[in-house]
């Protein structure tokens, strides 16, 4: 008899090829009652699944790579730390990559570096567009983070307008009448390295005070040229200095807040009885900050989980020969931790 | 005529072939007379020095893999983003690898994955020992970054002992008396990640003691389980809760030391006028906390280009077939910043 293949599993069991990917690959969607029966399928057929031998069928490498644009930034260090985890719990090894937001790096890594020791690539891209990955990308699996909305591709993500605009209303609830955001892009300068961040959050925190009946000034979203402590103490300097009195600052990443608690702190005004401050992120700093930093904490586990599940799965489909699969946007849950910066609980 | 080779050029400039690999590697320390020789004669035979071309021979990709502990590490993440920047300064792609420090992820590492993808390797090893890396990373060229001191190896770090010993003394210096070290090695507990971090800096921090004749008590050197932010908070928290009152206190890095400042800033304690504190490492978090954080700054683009300076060095030798190079270390500087967490400026 011919070696047991996925579809002979999946016709004794009873189910779709798909569903015995999804046993095999070890998801949590599927009922107990069906993994059962796939599970017995595969054993009355000797259907082999272990991993070295899938990774040498059709010359799979077990090697994934992660592809992000800045390695000495906390919540991508974060981030790969999730994914790492995650990957290595299903036997694969991920390598990381950095692009600094070049449309060229992002190309390269796309290529699968000009060789073939990866298997498949999570990647949050800032340079390169979903008709790039749809054109370019073909070879490999891919799977997108990140903000950009991406209809050409696998993509994971949080619901960033939604968080965005919960933040901006926790401070409207606080009474904060007089708020503006920083991480703006900048006029003129360079594209930021976080042109799609920039915008969904933006958005959600102009939606959040319309709503609110406030007054939306678009010089109150402070522009910056990237996404770093640095700019985010900058933009608020130069902010003050020009004798704007803001009640709250909401920063569309916490490396941003960190700097702009740094400058709150040398211009004298008190946090949160001046001016509330509010993060995105919810990196390890801001948590041991003086005053510790409220926050929106994307769920950086799921994210990871639901990334490595979705190129797991494209891996999978390719290697059995299925047809590839239809592009999948995942959303993701965050949650707003409220902490000193804003009045909460020490 | 046949393909001219690198020991054509060198007999015609009249120098080594070593010589000769250092100009084409873009060596600082090549005099500008040496050079113009090497290139007149590289020109004259027609050497093919270009990048492409080297990296096809003998199946040179032109990747090579940096191998660290973790990488939602300040530290590790800024050193990562100099050597990305350096060795692509010279057309070589960076893949990372995180290891946690484990053993088993080590050896894969110098195994090179158990493929052929990358030409060399850039390591943090902890868990590895020299004689490790000499027994069974034969096959691959390794340079190793870090504390541990590895005589069987290149090795690139700063000296510790003198940078902890320089540390302690600016805190003598300000008059301090009861100085404690955060960051010894947990008794009983795991192999922390940092043993050798934790040795060298315990020991200079020792040594600086006894120069100033103060005395040196085990006990003050705070056991930690990892050399992480909450590690740090709470090691000093345990501290002060059992009534001791130091004057002073060395966190052996930067992350241990934001986590000290919270917990000071937590008791009521202020900065520096009751507890002077100095880090290590120079992450940008300590250039915007409240207050600013005194620190060691190794010369972290020093660090980066002497490492991917000597492991192309040994690529490349290995590429000519000339025989393996010796074992080489290089110290590259450091310096002490002085901040507002010991009275420095603000």
């Amino acid at each position: 008899m011919a070696r047991p293949r996925i579809k002979d599993v999946a016709r004794l069991a009873g189910v779709s090829e798909k569903t015995v990917s999804n046993v095999i690959n070890d998801y949590e969607h599927v009922s107990d009652r069906t993994r059962a029966a796939v599970r017995q399928a595969i054993d009355e057929l000797g259907y082999r699944v272990n991993l070295a031998g899938r990774h040498l069928r059709r010359g799979r490498t077990g090697i994934i790579a992660l592809i992000l644009p800045e390695l000495d930034f906390s919540y991508f260090g974060e981030v790969a730390t999730h994914v790492i985890a995650e990957a290595e719990r299903r036997g694969l090894t991920v390598l990381v990559h950095q692009t600094l937001a070049d449309r060229q790096h992002e190309l390269t890594a796309l290529d699968g570096f000009g060789s073939d020791f990866v298997d498949g690539l999570l990647m949050s891209p800032l340079a390169l567009t979903a008709d790039d990955v749809a054109e370019r990308g073909g070879h490999l699996p891919v799977v997108l983070l990140g903000e950009l909305i991406q209809e050409g591709a696998d993509h994971v993500a949080i619901d960033n307008v939604l968080a965005t605009r919960e933040a901006t209303e926790h401070l409207v609830g606080m009474g904060r009448r007089s708020i503006v955001a920083v991480g703006g892009k900048e006029a003129g300068g360079p594209e930021p390295a976080t042109t799609g961040t920039a915008q969904v959050r933006t958005r959600g925190f102009r939606e959040a005070l319309q709503t609110a009946g406030l007054p939306y000034d678009p010089a109150a979203v402070l522009p910056v040229r990237q996404f770093r402590t640095p700019d985010g103490a900058a933009a608020v300097e130069r902010y003050l200095a020009a004798g704007h009195k803001p009640d709250a600052i909401l920063c569309l990443n916490d490396q941003m807040a960190l700097g702009t608690l740094r400058t709150l702190h040398e211009r004298g005004l008190r946090v949160p009885e001046d001016v509330a401050v509010v993060g995105f992120d919810d990196v390890e700093a801001g948590r041991f900050s003086v005053p510790s930093l409220t926050t929106v904490a994307p769920d950086k586990a799921a994210v990871a989980r639901v990334a490595v599940e979705l190129l797991v799965d494209r891996i999978a489909a390719r290697a059995e020969g299925l047809p590839p699969l239809p592009p999948r946007n995942r959303v993701v849950p965050h949650r707003l931790v409220v902490r000193e910066s804003t009045g909460g609980p020490r």
